[in-house]
């Protein structure tokens, strides 16, 4: 197989590596080797452990990343960008400093927004993705997640954004507070998570009543780990969607995500009278590192 | 010092106790052996360790403790009671089995309420201190902290109460959360906390859309710890009081609680018109304490 080039995904938590070829993928790895638990001499070892069996000697392999990489925390910083503002632009990539004779790597800046204060870093590469495999798109696109993103895209650009920690309020109500209590065991409640979105929806600034309900009605009522699980996703879920409804209303919205997370907001943004389509994450992370890539090596 | 009969305030991280006399306090202990490190057999010796000086060999010395050491978790269980009713009848005081025979404990039980679903342990003690301190006392009190609770209180009963997932979000959200970041070190910026506190009130649907910002401008705009501690206590507060508006809106209002937090709320709550009365919580626990002991003992 000839590597021609390779994608990274550079999360926090994780770090996901793509071996490409003429025609797409040709072998992938991954491991827990995010931003988070690297300083920065660890980047470059990190990366080498999952690509190195992928470089030849003698030749020089570009490596494109995108994620928190990039950050002051990263490998090397690469200065955010002011929307609005296109989501990639290749001439704004920044080489990361390497040892090895064999790598040469691109680090993707991530976005900013002055007001309302906002930044993201990894989406903007998805977005470009999603551009990418639909030219023309103009509309919204909701990348739902640990911090999920509203933004919104018009003639080739990211006009403004919004960003909520709805994915992170999640983990921490679910396994870090009191109603973790009631949330041991699997399954999952469709009507309990209709009724915590459509509760957070009506009736916002409720919100802060219904969470605690949740383990009192484990406590008395016998309230299944399911349906708590499921009402406390759309309790949160709504409550970003009543913030995020200057984004949705009335417009076009393509949700990019991994299948369980992207399906709960498809459903959430189906009772409000919304069609929305689903790009996978992984499709729209490599189409935006290809985009990238194939315009600095035009 | 002649000690008459232990008050005990357990909750779920800590163990406080208080020797009393004729006159009030003789002495007092505290420990981290709260219910949520302690198994069952774990309360008798954790409880123990702190009074054991203060009991006599031939005598049989009371203790009434409250909170979550009477839940099914604890020491024995003292089943809720239903609202509608008094907060504390020491007809219904639960004994715990003791293996010591100067001990005599009397376990406090929580209440609950059926619809909405809540329950509460430890504050029906502080509230029917409140009424044991202001007789005749009917409108609403309000109890700041990991969990905040709401009651109505008319005609020496507890009519409804509302719990709120406030102090554990704040916890979770500065210590666990992304937000973290931009939280560590000291201080408190009072106009943070106000314009936190008015965003979520005027527009409690937007409230998903600020916590992260919190961040952001922590990352582009210079935001201080300060600030960004005082803006996230602002918003979780105000989401608080846009739900309990019901139980606070031109009513009477006393706060009990530890000095900052029932200080921020006073704030809060000044904002909106109202002059809350603040008792605080060692005097509400103690005179509760006291009371359900008087009626035992009369």
């Amino acid at each position: 197989m000839t590597v021609e080039w390779i994608a990274v995904d550079w999360g926090t938590t994780n770090l996901r590596v793509w071996a490409m070829g003429h025609r797409g993928v040709l072998a992938e790895a991954v491991s827990d080797d995010g931003m988070g638990r690297l300083d920065s001499d660890g980047f470059e070892p990190a990366l080498m452990r999952l690509i190195g069996p992928w470089l030849q000697d003698g030749k020089r392999t570009e490596v494109v990343a995108c994620g928190m990489v990039g950050s002051r925390q990263g490998w090397h910083e690469a200065p955010y960008r002011t929307v609005p503002c296109v989501p990639l632009d290749p001439l704004a990539l920044v080489a990361a400093p390497t040892r090895d004779a064999r790598l040469s790597v691109q680090l993707v800046p991530g976005l900013k927004q002055t007001l309302p204060a906002d930044v993201m870093r990894g989406e903007e590469t998805q977005i470009a993705g999603v551009l990418a495999l639909t030219p023309g798109y103009d509309g919204i696109i909701c990348l739902p997640g640990t911090h999920s993103k509203w933004a919104h895209v018009s003639a080739g650009e990211v006009i403004s954004f919004q960003t909520f920690l709805t994915g992170e309020m999640f983990a921490l109500l679910s396994q870090a507070s009191v109603l973790r209590h009631g949330m041991v065991g699997d399954g999952w409640d469709e009507a309990a998570f209709d009724e915590g979105l459509s509760d957070a929806l009506s009736r916002p600034e409720r919100i802060g009543a219904k969470l605690f309900g949740i383990r009192a009605e484990g406590l008395i009522a016998g309230l299944s780990a399911a349906a708590a699980k499921a009402r406390l996703s759309g309790l949160l879920i709504g409550m970003e969607l009543a913030a995020a409804r200057p984004y949705w209303l009335g417009q076009a919205v393509t949700l990019v995500g991994s299948e369980g997370l992207a399906r709960s907001y498809a459903r959430a943004l189906r009772t409000q009278g919304l069609e929305p389509r689903i790009v996978s994450g992984t499709e729209a992370v490599l189409a935006g590192l290809q985009a990238a890539r194939a315009k600095v090596t035009a």
